[in-house]
């Protein structure tokens, strides 16, 4: 064909991070098919669905088969009773989100990538080790982007101190894939600061805010100024464990603005025009999770998670191994022992604990020497992964 | 803020179409609440899915509560078993597609809509009047239009003849919605030919192939070449009353190559970037739609559909009024009688008969003159209203 495309796909590099970890795993169980391999690097949740959920699906999917409650087309941006559950999500954390600065989608990784697409070419910052859908879709838009180092000195958490801009586009996760380290409301107010001084719009992914204990910020809104510079994506996947479920939202607050624009009015026209709407079942589900009931059973879950977080954690601690994380997020980040590289101590722990992981570097340049391990696996492959770990420590 | 917004965005029209019909239909019922107003402007399906559908989403439901069967992130392109119902969808109508090269997706609208994601600037034609999303997202890319009039003349099935392109992206959607003219093979072939002899790239939406009667392609790929120059946009919409469940695919040629670069992969790589797969439940719900039995219950419902269809076009038959579509496809695309505009005749329906439509107008220029009548209301209502029609046409 003579048609052009985008030529900033060739751009791309080809993430080999998790066929390169399949190929590696393969090779070894092909060499000694004895062994068993237990895995600490699943980024996916394992619990079934909460009861409460699985009810309410229920009950749609026999509404989607009777005419006298049958659905057609959903509403572009969510039915009315999950903006309502998301809004009083956010009113928990103290917080005023409006039910129309609310956009229901099929998940943060669409919304993530999706955004570029009302944006205009701007300078993008990305604090690296960081989630690949963040530099990707700026890629794939040919936006010209610039790493923020997270690291040991910063603890994983930079601040916006000493960069210049006439406004950019930054991408925050807190608490943050891969590190799991999670700002504080100080450290995030810097950057709210720094975003509005600078006329810049935050993305601020909060996928992971479930898991966060204590006084940190579940929501960039608890933080002043945030409505005047902030986009926020969050989802119900790990909060519910809906990543086969498939619903999360983007809050676009009616403040942004920008050139007599409004970001909410072109984030609505993106979506009517080059979406449809989540599944009526689906909405059901998610409002279930965010019933009283629904709640407290998707923070079980969590629980469990966390509980996992906490037997790594207490390994490392007990071995005085650096590492961010598992405390207020399903991620434990940690400092690779003896020097080595990330895929150096992928290679040894695979070859002689069979437990795999994710090497840090996959993550960006920043990763390199650092490890990523999951909580989501079951307890007794946690435990056991521990046990091995141990003794190699 | 400073930041700057996608200026592209500024160049769409609002879309008054829907929201003007429902200004107008409010303020009738407001001045004369006695009367009761009858719907043939409705695109979206209202019969219950069908049995087969219910009962695999029942199922899934089921699974996705319990720990062994739970299903956590679903494949970027789809599970096995929908991409094989698929393969073998086209198998029957004697067209072979590989797995590889079906890619599910929540939506021919999202699809339909992001594919400009992997297209460089190109020329674009499509033809009017035409389903508004083609042209929004085009706008949206900052690409340059050209519309191919349907009309009269040319019984609204345009054909190449006398384009002059040197590559552009054309979009056809057969049967059209919301004229219901379907291309045949003759017809298609021509399109199909001038694609391949000029390096164009065809976007076929095929959405209402369900509704064909007799010797017409269902699919692009029942015509020679097509595999050379078209990607197709599908759904279970339409198919098996899906508006509100949320399952589609595109097909990408492996054949299909620009500079080197197979359109395929620069799919797959935006699709695993910007979307996480389609939920476990819905994927069940569609395949049981392609089950022998499953298709044989949609098909039922598409009966019921054309049924409507028959009532309607055996009306404008009578009266000797000119349209398209209604025999293989879902939307009837009527002339307005006396010469009236496609508002007046609205205005005209509204008043003295309560009958609802669509005004040709909305779909772009050359729909003046004309009106949209559809299949999607319940029997009773479109008796009602054909009965009504009768009195006044």
């Amino acid at each position: 064909m003579k048609i052009k495309l985008n030529t900033h796909y060739s751009e791309l590099k080809k993430n080999y991070l998790f066929s390169e970890i399949a190929r590696r795993v393969a090779a070894y169980s092909a060499a000694d098919p004895q062994k068993k391999i237990v895995r600490l690097g699943i980024g996916d949740v394992t619990l079934p669905l909460s009861p409460c959920v699985i009810k309410a699906m229920e009950k749609a999917v026999a509404e989607m088969g009777k005419k006298e409650t049958f659905q057609g087309y959903p509403p572009s941006f969510g039915y009315d009773f999950l903006l309502k559950a998301i809004s009083n999500h956010y009113a928990a954390y103290g917080t005023d989100i409006g039910t129309d600065e609310i956009f229901v989608s099929d998940g943060a990784k669409s919304d993530v990538g999706n955004i570029t697409d009302i944006l205009g070419s701007n300078p993008v910052l990305i604090t690296d080790p960081v989630y690949p859908v963040y530099y990707d879709s700026n890629v794939m838009s040919g936006n010209s982007v610039t790493f923020i180092p997270a690291n040991r000195e910063n603890g994983f958490l930079p601040s916006p101190r000493g960069i210049d801009t006439n406004g950019a586009v930054i991408y925050l996760c807190s608490p943050n894939n891969p590190t799991g380290a999670v700002y504080d409301k100080a450290g995030l107010q810097e950057w709210v600061d720094f975003a509005v001084s600078t006329g810049s719009l935050i993305v601020f992914d909060s996928a992971y805010e479930a898991y966060i204990k204590g006084d940190l910020p579940h929501t960039i809104y608890q933080i002043e100024g945030a409505r005047k510079c902030a986009i926020e994506i969050c989802s119900f996947s790990k909060t519910a464990g809906f990543t086969g479920v498939r619903c999360s939202w983007a809050v676009v607050p009616r403040e942004l603005e920008s050139g007599g624009v409004k970001l909410a009015e072109y984030w609505a026209r993106r979506q009517s025009t080059k979406f449809n709407g989540v599944p009526y079942i689906v909405q059901r589900g998610a409002e279930a999770a965010f019933s009283k009931e629904g709640y407290a059973e998707c923070m079980g879950l969590v629980e469990y998670y966390m509980e996992n977080a906490r037997i790594i954690s207490a390994l490392l601690d007990r071995k005085g191994i650096y590492y961010t994380g598992g405390v207020s997020a399903p991620y434990i980040w940690m400092q690779c022992p003896n020097g080595l590289s990330s895929w150096e101590f992928f290679d040894e722990l695979l070859n002689t604990v069979q437990v795999v992981g994710t090497p840090g570097a996959g993550f960006g340049a920043n990763g390199e020497g650092f490890f990523r391990l999951t909580s989501f696996g079951t307890r007794d492959d946690t435990v056991e992964a521990v046990s091995r770990l141990e003794k190699i420590l």
